[in-house]
């Protein structure tokens, strides 16, 4: 890692845009603000940078009206967080590569590196970590309202200190935040709290039509027209079954299937284990990652068993 | 919290007996573990014990296997976690009275006290933090066996650190425990990622039941005998139903009914925003904490819409 040098170029620069990536999450915008925030307090000229924008669930958090979606100008200094190549910038790349200096903070395990300095580890459970570091080696104080989206990248990056890349140092950092006067509450609340009340029904309505099979390897359910017509909600509100699905037991493939209409059932495929859900998925001219694919099939009994009898072949 | 003197009775006693409540969850077994393991290095007799046993989930938690159902004779210090009244110790409070001395250790909010020496703090956002400083202030050296019990302990009551009890001091604990070798991962997954069939079925039977009342404001569910006979599954198999009930958006309290048998309800209470449910759950004779509490009522419409009607006034 870079620190010193990072320091250094941040020091020098009058000019610094700083952008995350595309499709953002809260690690990228998390990041991107408490940078922002902090280097502003340098009284550098500072430009937030969102190809996207920032999706309203994050729109609450300290400095998040001050992003926009394109750079004016080349800048002294161009700052990429948790982006692990140059195409996630989007449009941003065109400008930032005009710029002196590139300086990427990430925390990608596989990355193409682009810019001229590095400050990179892939052991930080978000990259929210090294902008931690990088602004106490800046001794930049952490007030509430960096602290708030450093907590954000965080919180949101490690589900919640439910997936493996937590270490001792997350949790330390997570005790000076908190002494930093950070509501913790009310992030949580914003962040895993906010499920509406037509994806609840959805889910659970989906969760208990769940059937198991191949001795609870493989778990399917599906959510038809009629349930939607009966509770209200929108095709979105069931994203999150699949993977309530992949969380049970034992369970190493789960299948959602999602009636569209008569003729078409949407199918999300999760796995566990390292098993590989996108070839079945690429089957039926679908794709995705590994572990997390989906197609569209004909809405069909025969297809359907068609699809699972797959599923029980990749286990 | 009387710390000091705690310490001397448990230095004084030759045999010792630690319970935690009925219907255990996750702080009361890790928190009768860790302190069970603990004070087993002072060379003392221990008995560690759960009236109801140990709960599936929590079975292969260090030290686990050793927890029995009955103290066989009275012992020089009774030590009891978590439980804020005397009835939640069920059958083994009977042994407990007979005691030289018994030391409570909680942060229950509403308690009615029953011991001799308290160690209570309802700030502490698990009792697990309340042994961590007991077991400092005995100088018992916490390792990884120790530690995964006490972690066990701060997972499971903060739900993943999703509740407002959360506070500095708790991730400072967690930052020196993961330095002790506890395996975080391993604990997260056997918490969060094994949910049973069972379970995810009738949670999700709860949810697609969900009756949203005062603008959404609250939602309650029920889980009914047929349900389990239908299903399988244990009462401890919804546990967490309630829970995912408060998390929908716009939800501040949420009661969840489960058909114990013909003539019983099992309530459970949770509130958001600083919502006093225990007092609901007094009412009916049940207690709690201000966002988490349970009662048992009688099996009828009437008492239900009596319960309902008591919680939209807490509103």
């Amino acid at each position: 890692m870079e620190l010193e040098r990072a320091k250094r170029k941040i020091i020098e620069a009058h000019t610094i845009a700083i952008s995350g990536h595309i499709n953002p999450d809260g690690d990228s915008i998390g990041s991107l603000l408490a940078l922002g925030l902090a280097l502003k307090k340098l009284g550098k000229k500072i430009y937030m940078v969102s190809a996207d924008g920032v999706p309203k669930l994050y729109r609450n958090l300290p400095g998040a009206a001050r992003i926009r979606k394109k750079v004016p100008f080349p800048v002294d200094l161009a700052i990429t967080v948790d982006c692990s190549n140059k195409e996630i910038l989007g449009d941003t790349y065109a400008m930032f590569r005009k710029s002196k200096d590139i300086l990427e903070i990430d925390h990608h395990e596989f990355r193409r590196p682009f810019g001229t300095i590095q400050v990179v580890d892939h052991k930080a459970a978000a990259v929210g970590e090294l902008i931690y570091l990088l602004l106490k080696k800046l001794r930049i104080g952490i007030g509430a309202r960096i602290g708030q989206n450093l907590l954000t990248s965080l919180v949101v990056e490690t589900n919640s200190f439910r997936l493996p890349n937590v270490r001792a140092f997350t949790f330390r950092m997570c005790a000076d935040l908190m002494r930093r006067g950070v509501d913790f509450y009310k992030l949580v609340d914003m962040v895993y709290w906010s499920k509406s009340n037509e994806s609840a029904i959805l889910t659970g309505i989906c969760l208990s039509r769940c059937v198991f099979l191949k001795h609870g390897r493989l778990a399917w359910s599906i959510i038809k027209r009629r349930d939607f017509r009966k509770v209200g909600g929108k095709d979105e509100d069931v994203d999150a079954a699949a993977d309530e699905i992949r969380s049970i037991k034992g369970v190493k493939i789960a299948v959602l299937f999602r009636e569209k209409n008569k003729k078409l059932l949407r199918v999300s495929l999760r796995s566990k284990d390292n098993l590989n859900v996108a070839s079945i998925a690429e089957t039926f001219g679908g794709g995705g990652h590994f572990d997390v694919a989906g197609c569209s099939i004909p809405n069909s009994k025969k297809t359907i068993t068609k699809l699972l009898s797959l599923a029980k072949k990749s286990l």
